[in-house]
């Protein structure tokens, strides 16, 4: 039985991929939201915590102990890690639940227990959930009730090489992915190193080697490469406030070119409405994306035979986050995909 | 006889006015792009030009001699002034214009002449247009065929002043505004002042005492008062891409306070979907209307007795251009006020 | 008796000012740096706190009560207010001391406290501190032990004024100060809003008529204007890491006009280093004075008659700080004023 | 026969890397600035082109036809390319020179032909050049009358690479230098593609595979590998005015780990001034450098076995240009090397 209209609740709702949450659904038709939580601003309106939204008729700021579950479709959980599994492994079946957490985005709990410093706590619903790559995983998606929403990093990363290792296209050992993301990845939270003054006129690699999103990467390239993968990944913190470009170093595979690269992307692809491959060796700017579920792609030769630079672009925000969040809950509710997702980029 | 959906010309699209109409008009449910015109780019995509719009299905850029204007019903002119007056004197009465250059929004063709440095060709036209600040020459507006959308500084300006004037809650002759501005109001013209590296990380005014926009305020306001108002009016350019701040120091009328005067905007505006007066005391930031219709307005009283600043926020790209267009152009039409303007801001 | 060499502390050196005297101070031929303070980073290299200076051959951080006070000369104190006083009351007499703080800027207890909303705990240095505007309290600044360095807005806001007020040029009553900064003036603290996602892209308003520099520009301008100055001075925060513009509304005064007004700021300052009179309508941008101790006024007449527009811009982390804090030391230790401030403005 | 002081001309000096020349140089104590050319700017105060010099005591702008050589020691040229050449090809031997520009730096004319879209036409002046990397070319530099002052991007790529293959530290087959610019890089000219609103919140890739950059990398690398070297080299434009970062991708040779390729780096920079490498594992940020003359490297272990990241920051401007122009200045007249250069970073 489809719904007429999804009533939702945002956990966590204070927060950049809360408001962005709440910017997009304000377009979708078959949308309305009915909760709103921030345990330590509960009590508050939405415009007291993000002016931008004051004009917009919302529920306030409640705790999540006070939302009635029964009365919610659909339940997008913007917390952070850790409190995330706590909270899910709770909740009363009925609602479905898209994580944009880390929680139940690695399937091997020994692996999530290295990279995130504790065990996981819930492991049960760790097995139903499903990624949320909704190009790749969408027929799973649809039968579950929980999605783990993709990370930034990690679906600019994958859409462009998923359908280059299940076409055996590209040497899958000497992968490289060059990463630059905006500041709102590091979220509101008040931190010296996402200062103005820490951040503007300059650029710097962090987690290098480290970053979170690299297991994810490996996890689900794995999933399609029929073999296990293992990708260098490096992290650069940007001056802008959206925006993921991944600049992404492959070699190919005997007997194909940049140009048969770029064909194999764009056939993948041809059908898809978010993810577009451009024409060949034009390459994509992250502003070309801002506020839109837009991934572009591009395909460009190298001055070295053999090789080929892949270039994609997403608003981190949006399609890695916000977007492709509401992108799966039209998936799992049987709703038109694009829905609420039909905005144009903000350009300039 | 209201039409089922508007025709829709632009001239001029391949600057930032007409990209601004694009992204809007997408969401347009009675608007319908037919023709887009850029002499120099014809028979680009628009793609080409903005690759943002890449995915987005828009006829190429033809010269304006290319239009059919018979299957026009309305006309977005884009054009830079001068250029303006000699298309529009010539078009055929048929299509509603809604012209967002400078040309028709002085009606002292002497005015205009010492601000804009030659005579104004298209005098017959001028007295037949409207000035579209779309809250407070509603009426007039539905009658003509040519509305002269206002500038960005002036929307910014008039609107918190138009109500105080009107009724005498602030001394009309003391009026100072100093004005912040994106460098978006520049346009997309490669000029040295507007490069990045000379804009970043730095403020400065500029056109002090000289800038087009001081007559602009000062017809409008006089529209209103009832009396001749002469404003000082200095713009300041900020590095940011969108966006007028409007800091307006005013001497408050005697037996009024900056609590009244914030009363007297609250009810003039009470009715209006994009016109927001804030709390008294809460001032607004550029950034939390980025990209959206509204004006947000605020009242503070000074730390000197008697006098009240008032500051007011839009995006120069929408309330103060190509959303205000799109206003007018529903007023002209008979089309709700707010189609094709409910997105909300986009924020961070 | 004169220093060869001055031995310099610096007090709470982990903060922008403090970094930023480390940079001026390294050209600096007649000091030497002895000891850097930093309670709760107690132990680092100073390149641990700024990568920056990692190449810098400096002490690592200390605690203020590990320094041998014997042996030093001067003191540069950037703790926060309130800190700084209980610090400076307990210090022996011997080193001179400029302090960065606002602890000893307002010469009236009460109006500290209504300001900074707890009673001054040090009254008697409170007796001995010199307001540190080097141009204006010259000679005093040569007498005492300590310096009360001004605030950055104070300082680009009474620079231009006091010449005004001193000669009768202008109108006392009716001074407006719209001023704009950079984010550095919010020190290094982490604080939501000073996140990039928070300030980049916009401008607000902020502090209204509230601002803790109100009552140091009054206080300071009523020295020189022989009665009581009020003023209206409303605080921006720009997209810019340093820089503040302080952009002064005038009435003239009976037989002057905006060309008077320059010619008497012209010839006030004609023989300083560090302030520079630009050309007759010709006004500053704060990107000109980065990095360097300049401080830039231009004048320009208003578009309404009797009234001039006055510009002031200085990089508010060196003339509004650690500049103008060696410049104060230069004059307490009888060294050339302008050593250790002679570099040229970084731009772009 | 040493110079006392070096009188300089400056030809070019409109443009960044001339404003950036005048900067530095007046901290140094044996250069005098003697002439200044712009051709369609003579006649203009240095002031009138660059505000931010306008209280520095400097000759005007004149046509290079009317600098009296005979009375130059040296010439920083800091024209376009293809001028430059036609130039300098004319020059009477006397003044030392210092070629900002690319023209001088290929050796081979048909590589030189192919890159910048005409034949060479100063191939006497270019059997003398001698590519002024400055720690690398030291002894050459010494005795050659032509410098020609390297890229940018490559002064970032060569410094971190030549020790690693000068001791076959790395397989000189898999080098991928993943490059960030700022804009200043592209100079003063008014192009759309550097106006503030096309390059603000967003990064996006250039010139890929076809910068021109890539075979000067590859010459020089060459002359220290012993054996022809190919690079893949991405440039980006990132939005902040200054700063480039090179993120290098190398396979370690055999027994070499990214442990010992840091102890040789760290080896082959211990006593440069201006190259720092850092502790293992820590990776610079450009703005670190920012107006200084530092090249900081970085090097860190890969995620996948064999691999190591090399991280460089340099400011473009300066170590990147102007700065290094000086250091080789120096080299050639026999002045200590950082003369001019000790000016630590601007941060924030």
């Amino acid at each position: 039985m489809l719904l007429e209209r999804a009533r939702i609740a945002i956990f966590g709702a204070s927060g950049y991929t809360g408001a962005e949450l709440l910017r997009l659904l304000a377009d979708h038709p078959r949308a309305e939201i009915r909760a709103l939580t921030a345990e330590r601003q509960a009590g508050k309106s939405i415009g007291e915590v993000f002016p931008h939204l004051a004009t917009y008729a919302l529920p306030d700021l409640v705790k999540i102990a006070d939302v009635d579950l029964s009365a919610i479709d659909v339940v997008f959980c913007c917390l952070p890690h850790a409190t995330t599994q706590e909270i899910i492994k709770d909740l009363p079946r009925g609602p479905k639940v898209v994580d944009l957490s880390a929680d139940f985005r690695l399937r091997d709990p020994a692996l999530y227990e290295r990279y995130y410093g504790h065990a996981h706590h819930a492991l049960e619903a760790q097995a139903d959930a499903v990624y949320g790559l909704s190009e790749h995983y969408r027929q799973a998606i649809e039968q579950t009730w929980l999605v783990a929403n993709p990370g930034c990093y990690t679906t600019a990363s994958e859409l462009p090489l998923i359908p280059l290792l299940k076409s055996n296209a590209i040497n899958p050992d000497a992968i490289i992915i060059d990463a630059k993301s905006g500041v709102s990845g590091a979220g509101r939270d008040a931190k010296v190193g996402s200062l103005f003054t820490e951040v503007s006129e300059g650029i710097h690699p962090y987690g290098v080697a480290t970053h979170r999103h690299g297991p994810e990467i490996e996890q689900c390239l794995t999933d399609f490469a029929g073999r296990s993968i293992e990708v260098i990944f490096t992290p650069h913190l940007v001056p802008m406030s959206r925006g993921i470009l991944a600049t992404i170093y492959v070699r190919n595979a005997p007997n194909f070119d940049a140009e048969a690269i770029h064909a194999r992307l764009a056939e993948a692809y041809a059908d898809e409405a978010f993810v577009n491959v451009m024409p060949f060796k034009s390459l994509p700017a992250t502003r070309h994306v801002r506020g839109s579920n837009l991934c572009l792609i591009g395909v460009h030769p190298s001055r070295v035979a053999g090789q080929t630079i892949i270039v994609s672009a997403i608003d981190n925000l949006v399609k890695g986050a916000a977007g492709q969040a509401i992108q799966n809950m039209n998936i799992q509710n049987g709703f038109a995909e694009h829905l609420g997702l039909t905005q144009q980029p903000l350009f300039p």
